[in-house]
């Protein structure tokens, strides 16, 4: 792992600069956001592996990035967000462009900008946005299949909507996280969860304060177990109330999850 | 290459019965739609070849398929067209599907049905559109960058459409092809050309009677110039008149292209 320790960066510590970087990513062909190097092999191809080298290469200097959420392989993202801190030889006006233009296809750089250096992409959070895409008909996704989860049968979206609704406030998520969420709080504040439908296209929408491993994908998959008639709404209830993660649907596939947004507190002071 | 020739198949012959096949698929990982098998080499993977070697298979005898539009590699389908003939041992409700389960995640059949002997999938087609579609942003397009072209500089939809109404009618397209068409005559007609912007998203939308090799990436390049203010729309009339494909613009990238639908005169009596 490299590291930009005080060692081997005697005097550049002092002008060290943080930076806020916003990133879209198409997780398709990615083993995850978080870097990851096995002992017995080469390193995997991850965003956060791909960010780093390209970012120490431009910057001539080891940079480690902190990315607010380790997303798993083949999920997306439109606006994760990342910290880290460099002594930037080049313009903040022209950085964001001179990182995006060595990006491969699937990775797009939307902003990267200086920041205090109190700012921390973890702890600052106070309000994420996932979307779980499902493709609602019996014909196959084909342009989009990377990007969707195809669920064949006809589910009730305003059915699905509704149920949701229960979801909303500060609960104990134990029943929707997998068993080894590694958490030692399971309780979290959802700010909303909407169904919507489009065509063949349903989109389920969750915002709030965190989210367990595998929570989203799990309440996708509750959700869609209601909206096909499995399920009564009332499971959502029960599943909260149990923390039993049996009585909770199927983890639907990575693949229809996106991170869509991440607001910070000091977005709040701002406005 | 495999032949259903009456000598492999002397009894089946009379049973034959032909069927029409209508195809999407996602261009990107596929060699075009002709089977290709290299003499030095194994075959590539084309759209007809994976589709032959699964009715093959399926049917348990060798099938040939004769495809609408031979699209290049790169390019998309909505509605592709093919026929071929086989003695069927499924009943035609059951065929479609039990076609589709076997095919990979980027082919979707939509039907499959039984047609008079003497239907064409290529000598038949009386009209058949396809569309380009163009992302018009400086932001990089993500999940969809297998099926758009990245225009970055803003382009002008509404004067792109005004100048796309020249080509509409018939006329000499040798301006328009690319120059290895090999065809003997280069007079197409043009029912319809229209451009619709829908945010970044722009779609040019052609059809017509027939298409000369590239002519589509070709107009569509010479639209792009013509929304960015390079050319002028008089260039359509130009490049119509001079069949110089010098004066027209840039073949733009298979992998925004996509053939939407084939309508046949055997259609048109049905209505």
């Amino acid at each position: 792992m490299v590291v930009a320790s005080s060692g081997t960066l005697p005097r550049m510590s002092e002008s060290l600069q943080r930076y806020r970087m916003k990133i879209a990513y198409d997780g398709s062909q990615f083993h995850g956001w978080q870097r990851q190097e096995p002992p017995d092999g080469p390193p995997l191809r991850t965003v956060q592996g791909e960010i780093e080298q390209i970012l120490t290469r431009l910057l001539r200097q080891p940079i480690v990035t902190c990315g607010a959420s380790r997303t798993d392989a083949g999920v997306h993202a439109l606006g994760q967000v990342a910290h880290f801190d460099a002594a930037c030889p080049i313009p903040k006006e022209r950085l964001a462009e001179a990182i995006n233009g060595r990006m491969p296809d699937d990775i797009d750089v939307i902003s990267v900008d200086p920041v205090s250096s109190d700012f921390d992409a973890i702890r600052d959070v106070v309000n994420k946005e996932y979307c779980y895409r499902l493709h609602n008909t019996v014909r196959k996704p084909l342009v989009e299949r990377h990007c969707v989860y195809h669920c064949w049968t006809t589910i009730d979206s305003d059915r699905m909507h509704e149920a949701a609704q229960q979801l909303i406030g500060e609960h104990d998520f134990a029943g929707f996280a997998a068993a080894d969420h590694g958490r030692t709080t399971t309780v979290r504040t959802i700010h909303e969860c909407r169904v919507q439908r489009n065509g063949d296209d349903v989109r389920i929408y969750v915002s709030g304060d965190g989210f367990l491993y595998n929570m989203v994908r799990i309440i996708a998959g509750t959700l869609v177990e209601i909206g096909r008639g499995r399920f009564e709404p009332s499971v959502i209830e029960d599943v909260l109330n149990s923390k039993d993660r049996r009585q909770a649907g199927p983890t639907l596939p990575a693949t229809g999850l996106c991170l869509q947004w991440i607001r910070y507190r000091q977005d709040e002071s701002d406005s």
